[in-house]
């Protein structure tokens, strides 16, 4: 049944098989009047491009977005240098594809016969009683540029609130951020390769990655999000939890495993006297913590403090070596895996973290104007 | 808007505040003919309830379920201690309630004017411009109570496809549970008072509760959920993930910080080689792995093996401790908590784990109906 | 699969069938906020109620809403004779039921094995393979009673922002309103015991009635709706037109056949230059109409002017006349039916349309508010 | 809010307006394994194309359904002549795109800054406080040629159950069909131009048509649509009935203003006893009925009967004669139209009827798989 769509007034459809002519999405429910800046959409699809580091994957696709509805061309005086192209949103479903103008089938002709362990071969067919064996089909991670648009639409309506999400590679394999992430440069994110605003941690990040891709194999890794400026109220008392959310968009990341919000995991550690962020009148007479264990929820819904969460991903499941497996006649065998692959995938899911994000939390700050009579 | 409905194709609507006039909610999509045992759910309540554990709240509420529609009770011939009703759905909407028999409104007039750390009375309030005080309102975990009904009618309705759905406390604080999983007795849990089925570990925990209890402080937790029996196929390949709605149900739950499935956190320092699990053929020529690194599902979808997941809990936020806080009025002042509530939800959190689990995998069962012609 | 609920943000989930324990519902998105008078919510359940005409069916049932979750009883001063109890909605699901409490089961059970013609019960039966065959089951028109509750919610919600819904009976049989609508006093609806404001048709419309009833038959009608004071806007281009959700909250109404908007029918024999609702600049500078052929929506947008649609219903399929029919055993038989009914459900259906009518309206109220950045 | 997607199992999401890029759509929810014939579904477009008819507008679309997704094409041996071009349904959303090849906005330039009677121009600027003058913008019948390529692949899934929709034009101003529709021959249909499968009637309704062109005016319409070889059962008892949904279908087509079922609006003036079909055993050993009031729902769910329902559509809004409006300025001004367009919808709606009707049905037709257990 249907299950390519996610948001409830801010909503996006996708479509697109990896190998299929093209990928592309429907984003109904962008209110009408905002002004969309398309050239930054784009450079957000650019961020996620496989090729877009030196470390990833070296299948190279334009991923051109090419606008199909919902937008109105407003006449810009043309200066010299202009690098913007600004349309308006017209309240209609906007329609967008992206071609796949590198996929190379063939590459896959090998696999056509054999359940690649880790990927999704095996369930697909179980589910569907057919497999598209051209790459992942669906499963592919090729289906998550139709959410970097979405979600970039998405940002820019946040943004005209004030709202900011940004994320980083908080961990590869042993190695992780250890500075306070308050002292980090979030801006500096995109300047590295690795997708890391610390320094020290990006080196031995990048220096692992390329160790792990030279033993023919893959590595795991973390990717922390941080929302600022987010109004508080938003998020549902029950079901539809702000929290409860985002872990469902960031778990419907290809090789996401986990999901965690504030404290997290070590908060099963924790005491309740150590756990509760007290209150305090701040400097300007605002309410205040002094930390923030919460994560910026509390019942499912912003208190308007800063929001972090982190999402795990596991090592990509192509490698090099040799694997153990069966075939699709029931005969044990050994699969020699070729194609091009990332030996790390947190680098290029750092753009789709924010997307997912930037979805859900456009979708409940919509939600948070029928709140209220 | 609306955020108090979870599910498609097997749907529950929750209704109720903890200090109105009752909780209880609506199951809409169960399919007709389903011979519903009714003393069964009522059971999966009653292990749900406060008080139901030496351990717990001293509040004790009857919780009986009311049931107001839906069901056809069939003439059964009356024996000697009969201990079932069976009614058959008629697949129509199964209405039920409970009523709120134990509330002490009163006793959170003292928190009227004050905002209670690691509570939702802030952000609930500037959710909807105004605030129930009496206890949580809807932010309260009595609210799960109506989880654990419609939990309970959609285990039964997976109990006839074979599928079983267990929970059991695997940390609290520093303790957790040592043993290999697969050596755990799952049906021992129930007997247990901490809901833990490894008795070492039990002691510890219970002897851990018992000292934060008396130090006027809360501990947070992890339940640990193992799914049985569960056909291959379930889930879809983009958003609607079946790791992705089991997330969004388990952050759904009060006090949850962190969902993981399979290797989880762990994955990010793992490498390909180790993480995936390779296929071979075994003894009765099922195609079978080794290791289940991938917690029984592959690209969102379940692979016909164990799915296994955890969940974080944080400590609960009402202590017997003086904190720090501020009034409504803008001023801070010390917060003397008193009232009746748990050190550590953990216990109680195993029902509620297992009900939003059957939620999930009732839902994403019957849409597995209709995923081929 | 679910099919019990009504609306995007405001929701309606109605459970319940005629001769079980309750029917009712639960309102979620309700805002917080509003200020509710349950006084006129029961007021217009009590319209709909058996009984509450001389010309309906005997069967009277007290039909008290009880109120269960999703508001705050507000401490209003007493004086004498006061009439209201004003509560404040919280934003939280509002749960309601009203208990079954004149269900006389044996009154069915000589229709046990014989379908009966023009109702439901066969096709039922071949939906779910089972057949509650107590009155109606969920079939029934008593499930109209919790549309009535949300209906009536609805109304409160619309009436501040000044939306004004009257409906009443147009047409029995062959006796139809003449005058003009717009010099009908659709306050007077209430007081005409067939819930038609026009005096002289009122008349001839009960004595009609009351000719069939004595024939033992039963007679069609129309209703007609119009909506006042809704703000231009409402309803969405392509598939949630106003007028499509209108039509299908309409058809949903027990024993409704048809459903016209404006010209509705008579435009299939009309020409443009006659259909086309020409603008003029009024009095006060606003633009206006001179006709209103669109009957207030045009595209689907409602467009500031009066709404008005017509709904069209079948005469109540229970005769006090012997019926050619079938048994469940696959041989013709008579049958002669008893029990109590309606000859002619147009006056109880005024409430239901009414309510319908709130509902499509309230929920689009709220949409408009986020159609523009 | 989001408005352009319809179905809850079979769902079609639209886009596009009628002068932008392209219009198009994706259909999520078709079951895997459906073996699609594009070359038939790209003859329902040519259907419904401007210029399909010599009665239509003269504006000429190529209107090539061009596939993005969902699809897996079988290697099929090449043969002369070969007409089909067989694919597989993935199972995953079928994306497709129409460009807008013909689209001369300059037409409009003359309407900026007018509204013209009948059409959403006004409404529309009030809902999202700006409009896209260029024709209809989303208002346009243009985008109908999206829900012809989504009913075109329901109707494939629906053939495979035997089930058969077909439409025809039944009443143009004065000229209806007068012959019983069983005498019809609906395979007929589409060789006329009017869409009419009565000869004579067709002649009247093309000379008509032709008359009122030549007056510079328009005029309304009847379509019925016939439904045969439907399973019963399906259709919900409450709000999703089947004629709910087909009335909420067909008030979506542009320019409709009425929906009638069965009997429809001529059942207000029934007796019960006239009206309720009564059941015979039939000479094969069926149920049957000798009459079909009910137009083949009884309580919303199908009878397994034929289903016959009437849609009524306005002239259409342009016409070549002056019309009195006001301007954007408030100013009266009068409205000489230009442009392309049809003096009669009703011809070009027929394949829109039909493929609404086949979405709706489809819809329930997968909804029915989860009604038992």
């Amino acid at each position: 049944m249907p299950g390519s769509t996610i948001g409830q007034l801010f909503r996006l459809t996708s479509f697109g098989e990896s190998h299929g002519a093209a990928i592309g999405g429907v984003v109904d429910g962008c209110p009408a009047g905002l002004e969309l800046d398309l050239v930054s959409v784009q450079g957000e699809l650019d961020r996620r491009r496989p090729g877009s580091t030196p470390l990833g994957t070296t299948r190279n696709e334009a991923d051109r977005v090419e606008w199909l509805s919902g937008l109105y061309a407003t006449p810009v005086p043309a200066f010299a240098g202009m690098t913007t192209r600004s349309d308006i949103t017209l309240g209609t479903p906007i329609g967008f594809l992206i071609r796949n103008t590198d996929a190379k089938s063939s590459d896959y002709d090998a696999l056509k016969d054999v359940y690649r362990p880790g990927h999704a071969d095996r369930s697909w067919e179980q589910k569907f009683g057919l497999r598209d064996h051209r790459g992942g089909g669906r499963s592919s991670a090729r289906t998550t540029a139709a959410c970097v648009v979405g979600g970039a639409i998405a940002r820019q309506l946040l943004a005209g609130a004030g709202v900011r999400v940004n994320a980083y590679v908080s961990r590869v394999g042993e190695v992780h951020v250890l500075r306070d992430p308050r002292e980090l440069d979030l801006n500096a994110t995109w300047a590295s390769d690795v997708r890391c605003p610390d320094t020290e941690a990006a080196a031995l990040m990048r220096r692992l990655i390329e160790q792990v891709r030279a033993e023919g194999d893959s590595i795991g890794g973390m990717v922390r999000c941080v929302v600022q400026g987010l109004p508080a109220g938003l998020g549902d008392p029950v079901f539809d939890k702000l929290d409860a959310d985002l872990a469902k968009a960031m778990l419907s990341i290809n090789a996401s495993k986990g999901f965690q919000i504030g404290s997290g995991f070590a908060a099963a550690m924790m005491r309740g006297s150590a756990h509760n962020d007290g209150y305090w009148i701040g400097s300007a007479g605002e309410v205040d913590t002094r930390t923030n264990h919460s994560g910026g929820t509390l019942g499912g819904i912003s208190t308007g403090g800063e929001i972090y969460f982190d999402v795990a991903f596991k090592p990509p499941a192509t490698i090099a070596q040799a694997q153990h497996t069966v075939n699709t006649e029931g005969k044990e065998v050994v699969l020699e895996a070729r194609g091009r692959h990332d030996p790390c995938v947190v680098p290029r899911a750092v753009p789709i973290v924010e997307a997912m994000a930037c979805l859900v939390l456009a979708d409940h700050w919509l939600r948070q104007r029928v709140a209220r009579v």
